[in-house]
C-alpha cells in the first residue's frame, strides 16, 4: 500500500478553503495572497514595424523588443515561436503596472526598423530605457526576463549606509562591483560614478557611501572607486582618482574575471565570451557538501592564477539551470550530482573532462593548477582523443567523438 | 541618439556563429552546449484512467501525476489548462532520460483512480517513488518541478566527511536539517536516520557523519542526533538517542520553526500552513543592503522569541519570485524595492504593515519585538481599519478595505 509523505498530511487544515479557488486559479490551489500570475489571453505585445515603432516607443517608459528571425514553416518551429509569445506576453501583463511595453520586431519584414533602432542579434532582447538600450541574451522565461526589467528599473547605485549593510555588500563575491567612497550625492564624481553605473546596470554592481566609518572599513579615500573581481579576496583600486565616467567604464571593460558564475540573464552572452573557441567549465552545486569543497578548491586556484590573461573558467551551478542538466549529462558525458570540471569546444560541444574516481576523489588545488596549466599549454584539448583507439573501454563511433571521461 | 549598452557590445567575437544556429534553436543563439531545451511537440503526458494507471505506475522509476479539476468551458481558462499541460510536457521531455514518467488525472472523470491512488489535492502533483508518494505542492513551472525531481533522485542522506564539507552544511542556515553521527554506513540507528529522510526528502535535508573529528566539531555523541531550526543559532539535540524512524519523524512534526523562508518548491503548502488564518509575512531582498540588515534584525528578533509556540513568520525574498512583485504590491499596497513586515490574512489578503518612513528607518530589534508582541496579543490585525474612517490620507472605497499603509 502506499503511504503519503509525512510532510504533506501535516499541512492541511485550510484544503476545504483551498478548493473553494480552485475555479478562479486552477494552478494555484492557494488561499489568498499567493495567486500567481497566469496569462489572462489578452494581447498586449504589439507587432512593430516602420508605422508604430516611434510611438511604441514614446507611449512607455521602458520598451522590451524581443528581436527574431522570420517565422519558420515547420509546425514544429511555429509552436516554439508561439511560445515564446506567451512567454513575453505573460511578462507584458506582469509588467503593465510598471508602464513597460513589449514588442516584437521581425528581422525580416522590419529590417528597415531593426536597422535604425541597432537591433543585431535574432533571439535577443534590448531594453528601451531613456536614451539607453540594454541586450538581454539571457534565458528568455518570463520569470527572468521579469526580474532583470525589475532590476533596470531599481537605483544604477546603491548606498552603504551602515557596518551591518556592508556585510551585506562583502557576501556579493558571486559578482562584479563596484564600490566608491564620495562626499555626497551632489559631489560631481558621484554623478561620474553614477553615469558609469548605468552603462553596465544591471549586469555589473554599483556601490557607494558617504560615511566615513565605511569608507575606512573598505580602505577608500575620499573619491577612490575599487573593483571587486568575483571570487578575488582583494578588490583592484581603479588608478588616477577622480574617474570620470569613461575612465571607469573603460577600466571595467579592460578586465575580464578569472572567475565568474552563470547566471541566467546573461548566460548566452557570458558562453559567447569564450577564449579561442574554448571554455574551461567547472560544475559544481554549492548547497552539496561535495561541491562546496571543489568549489573553495577552485576558487583559490583561480585566486593564484588570476594574473593569466588568458585563464577564464565558467562555474555553473547545476541548481541554477535544472532543465538543462540532463543535456548537459548527454552531451559532455559527465553525472552532474557529482563536481566536474572540463574542457568544452563551443563549436562542437566536444569537451574533455578531470577524471575523479568518484566524489571523494576531489584533486587537490596543486593538482587542480597543475591541469589548468596543461590545458593552457594545449597538452589537455578536445581533439587530442578524437581519433584514438587506444582506449578499449570506450566505444567511439566514427564521426561521434565521445570525450575522455564517460558515465 | 541611441547608446547600446557597453556590455552588450563587448561580446560578440562569435555573432556570425551563432546566427548560423539559429534555424536550430530560434530562441536560444547560443554557441554548442548551451542549447536551452525546448518542446518539441512529442505527446509524453500520460492521460490517466481506471485501465492504464497500473501500468504506467509500473513503466518508469518514477512517476509524476499531476491532479486537476475537471476541463473548464471558458476558453481562457482552456488556455491556462494548455500552458500548464506544456509545462509537464516539457518537464516529461527533459526528464524522459532520467526515466521519470509523467501523468494527469481528472477529478470527475477519473474520480475512482484518484481515490485509489490517494490523490486529494486539485492542482498538486503527486511523485510515485517506490512505495512512497511524495506530494508537490510548489510553483508548478518546469524549472521548479524537474529541480524537485532530480532532488528526489538524490540521496536522501548527505555524508559529510570533512571539516571543508563541514563548512557547507553551516551556511545552510535557511532550511530545517538534521545531522546525526553514526559507526559507520550499516549501523542500524543510520539506518532508521535513512529511512527518517526519505519521508522529509526533499523537504528537509538529512546529513550524517562517521568522522570523529566532524561528530566533535559538532558536539554530536554517536547515535545523537541534531535537530537544526532555519536561522536559529544552536540546535536541538533530539533526546532519547538511538532514535527509531518514528521517533525522529515525530520530532520533526512537533517542530514547526519560528522563521522560514517561502520556497518554489513548497510555496502553496507553505501558505496553507497559517496561524490561526493570518501570517506574519516579511519581504526583504537579502541581495539589498537594507534588505540584508532588515532580515539581521529579523532573525535576531527570531532567535529570541523561538519559544513561542504560536510565533511563525514567513520571509519572502521577492528575488525569488519575480514575477509575483507587481500582484503583491497591489495586493498589499506595499513598495517591495524596500523591507517590508506585516500580518496578511490569508482569506481575503488584507493586511497591516509595520510603518517605515523610508528604507534608512528600518525598525531596531526591540521595536520589531514589540510590534511582534502586538500582532501575537491581536492588537495589531487585519480588521481595526476596516471601517475607520479617521484617517484622513486614505481613501477607503466602501466594500474594499485598503490597509493601513500605501504606498
Amino acid at each position: 500500500t502506499v503511504q503519503i509523505s509525512h510532510l504533506s498530511q501535516q499541512h492541511f487544515p485550510l484544503l476545504r478553503l483551498a478548493l473553494l479557488n480552485l475555479h478562479l486559479a486552477p494552478l494555484s490551489p492557494a488561499e489568498k495572497g499567493l495567486e500567481f500570475p497566469q496569462y489572462d489571453g489578452k494581447d498586449r505585445v504589439v507587432d512593430i514595424n516602420d508605422k508604430n515603432y516611434k510611438k511604441a516607443l514614446k507611449k512607455h517608459s521602458m520598451m522590451c523588443l524581443f528581436y527574431h528571425g522570420p517565422i519558420p514553416d515547420s509546425k514544429e518551429l511555429q509552436k516554439q515561436h508561439q511560445m515564446t509569445e506567451m512567454v513575453l506576453e505573460l511578462a507584458a501583463q506582469v509588467m503593465e503596472e510598471k508602464d513597460i511595453g513589449f514588442g516584437m520586431v521581425d528581422s525580416q519584414k522590419d529590417s528597415k526598423v531593426a536597422k535604425k533602432l541597432g537591433l543585431q542579434e535574432e533571439g535577443s532582447t534590448y531594453v528601451f530605457k531613456e536614451d539607453r538600450v540594454v541586450e538581454f541574451d539571457g534565458l528568455l522565461s518570463a520569470n527572468t526576463l521579469v526580474e532583470f526589467l525589475l532590476d533596470l528599473l531599481k537605483e544604477p547605485v546603491e548606498v552603504i549606509g551602515n557596518a551591518l549593510e556592508l556585510r551585506a555588500f562583502d557576501r556579493m563575491e558571486e559578482d562584479i562591483r563596484l564600490v566608491g567612497y564620495f562626499k555626497n550625492e551632489d559631489s560631481e564624481h558621484y554623478e561620474a560614478f553614477k553615469e558609469a553605473a548605468e552603462q553596465f546596470q544591471p549586469y555589473i554592481k554599483f556601490f557607494a557611501t558617504f560615511d566615513k566609518s565605511v569608507a575606512k572599513e573598505l580602505t577608500l579615500k575620499l573619491n577612490e572607486v575599487d573593483f571587486y573581481e568575483p571570487f578575488m579576496e582583494e578588490p583592484l583600486t581603479i588608478p588616477g582618482k577622480p574617474h570620470t565616467e569613461e575612465e571607469l567604464v573603460e577600466f571595467i571593460m579592460e578586465h575580464r574575471p578569472t572567475l565568474r558564475k552563470l547566471r541566467a540573464e546573461d548566460m548566452f552572452e557570458t558562453w559567447e565570451d569564450d577564449i579561442e573557441g574554448i571554455h574551461i567549465v567547472a560544475f559544481a552545486e554549492e548547497e552539496d557538501p561535495d561541491g562546496f569543497e571543489f568549489l573553495e578548491i577552485l576558487k583559490q586556484v583561480a585566486r593564484d592564477n588570476t594574473q593569466l590573461p588568458e585563464l577564464s573558467i565558467i562555474w555553473i551551478d547545476p541548481d541554477d539551470f535544472p532543465l538543462l542538466i540532463p543535456y548537459w549529462e548527454k552531451t559532455f558525458k559527465v553525472d552532474l550530482f557529482r563536481p566536474q570540471i572540463g574542457v568544452v569546444n563551443v563549436t562542437d560541444a566536444d569537451s574533455v573532462w578531470l577524471e575523479m574516481d568518484d566524489e571523494e576523489d576531489l584533486p587537490t588545488p596543486q593538482e587542480l593548477e597543475d591541469w589548468i596549466e596543461d590545458v593552457l599549454a594545449g597538452k589537455v584539448n578536445t581533439e587530442d582523443d578524437d581519433d584514438e583507439e587506444e582506449d578499449e573501454d570506450e566505444e567511439d563511433e566514427p564521426g561521434n567523438p565521445i570525450c575522455c571521461r564517460s558515465l
